[in-house]
């Protein structure tokens, strides 16, 4: 059986949760914290989650678990077929890691464990935060899902790391990372409802108070 | 016919051009240097380069270039067929993105251009290119190539990514950053022996004068 290593607060490991979901498949969790144990180096070699052991051997980084998994079990595809629409999600997906997720990440000790960045990184994150967000309204359709017509990885990208942008966005810069797009406000609502996406934040909800604890055990 | 739009001097450029050498494809190229032009957002939201225009319309994002090109043109593969054997390369791409070139990059003003970066910065990149390389000698093979007996992807990369990571570090931290892996050394002379890459080469060294003058006078 397909085995995810993880947390219940990590969004990446999230975005695998649902993915399995929206594919019906069975899996069986290993909670585990990012760290740098040799024996969990040997899985993944940045010490990251999550981290989907398989019949073939572990597989690291979310988007490229999310295409192995619609390669070895096509029903309920996220990624169109079609080369250049295939293309397409995938340029979305990556838009938003590395133009949303990653600038926001640099924030989160700030935005949500208590902790401060410098100025320069706040001055720099605002500014990409700003300019991903602008240039995903460029790329993104909204009619109604992320890359058009209908449900894929973008859209799990979208929820759980355009989410947490977001917060940081709010956090540190008191704005609306969505106002002046309705498309993107309606959608991130709309898969809100999803029972799936509701039974995941439950238990994102149930796991944070430890992790929260755990992060906050190196800053002392 | 395939257009690819970028200048001589761009590592990610170079990459689509050795992607497209390697296939045998025909292309035209339109030298346009990265910029916020609505007339080039349309065709690159983040204004960025490469961006190949294909019969389909255009996509941006190295990797996924080198993916749709593999779907479109299945002659002279840069990926594996198998699913599995397909993510490791995928991951051996992303990795050295993520954890060599985009760290390295925030230091690139002062390796390359005159100018001098923070304390701040230089000392996340540091820290950031070490455990990156670390990483890397964890995760590939070099058996002779990044992700084995076969030429793919991954050895793009690592021909125009690391090599640039491995200058910034020798300037900014007069450090070797391939100093023990005897294996990533003898791949990186190896792949610079290609006929094609040689020309790619010389193309750059051609252009690079214009370009140095080019981001210097953002610079003044």
């Amino acid at each position: 059986m397909l085995k995810l290593y993880g947390f219940d607060v990590s969004n990446y490991f999230n975005m695998i949760k649902l993915a399995l979901a929206h594919k019906g498949l069975d899996y069986e969790v290993v909670n585990v914290y990012p760290n740098q144990e040799p024996e969990f180096l040997a899985k993944s070699p940045m010490g990251k989650v999550p981290a989907l052991e398989t019949e073939d051997g572990i597989i690291v980084e979310t988007n490229i678990i999310m295409e192995y998994l619609d390669a070895k079990y096509p029903d309920k595809p996220l990624y169109p077929a079609d080369p250049f629409a295939q293309a397409r999600v995938k340029e979305l997906v990556k838009f938003m890691e590395l133009y949303l997720e990653l600038p926001a990440r640099r924030c989160h000790p700030e935005a949500f464990f208590g902790s401060k960045v410098s100025d320069e990184t706040r001055k720099e994150v605002k500014r990409a935060l700003f300019r991903g967000m602008t240039g995903l309204n460029r790329l993104a359709s909204f009619s109604p899902y992320v890359a058009g017509d209908a449900f894929s990885a973008a859209d799990i990208m979208f929820l759980y790391s355009v989410d947490l942008a977001a917060g940081v966005a709010h956090k540190l810069y008191e704005v609306d990372l969505l106002d002046g797009s309705t498309g993107a406000k309606n959608l991130m609502a709309k898969l809100n409802e999803l029972p799936e996406v509701q039974k995941i934040a439950a238990d994102r909800k149930a796991a944070n108070k430890a992790f929260v604890e755990y992060v906050t055990s190196f800053q002392k």
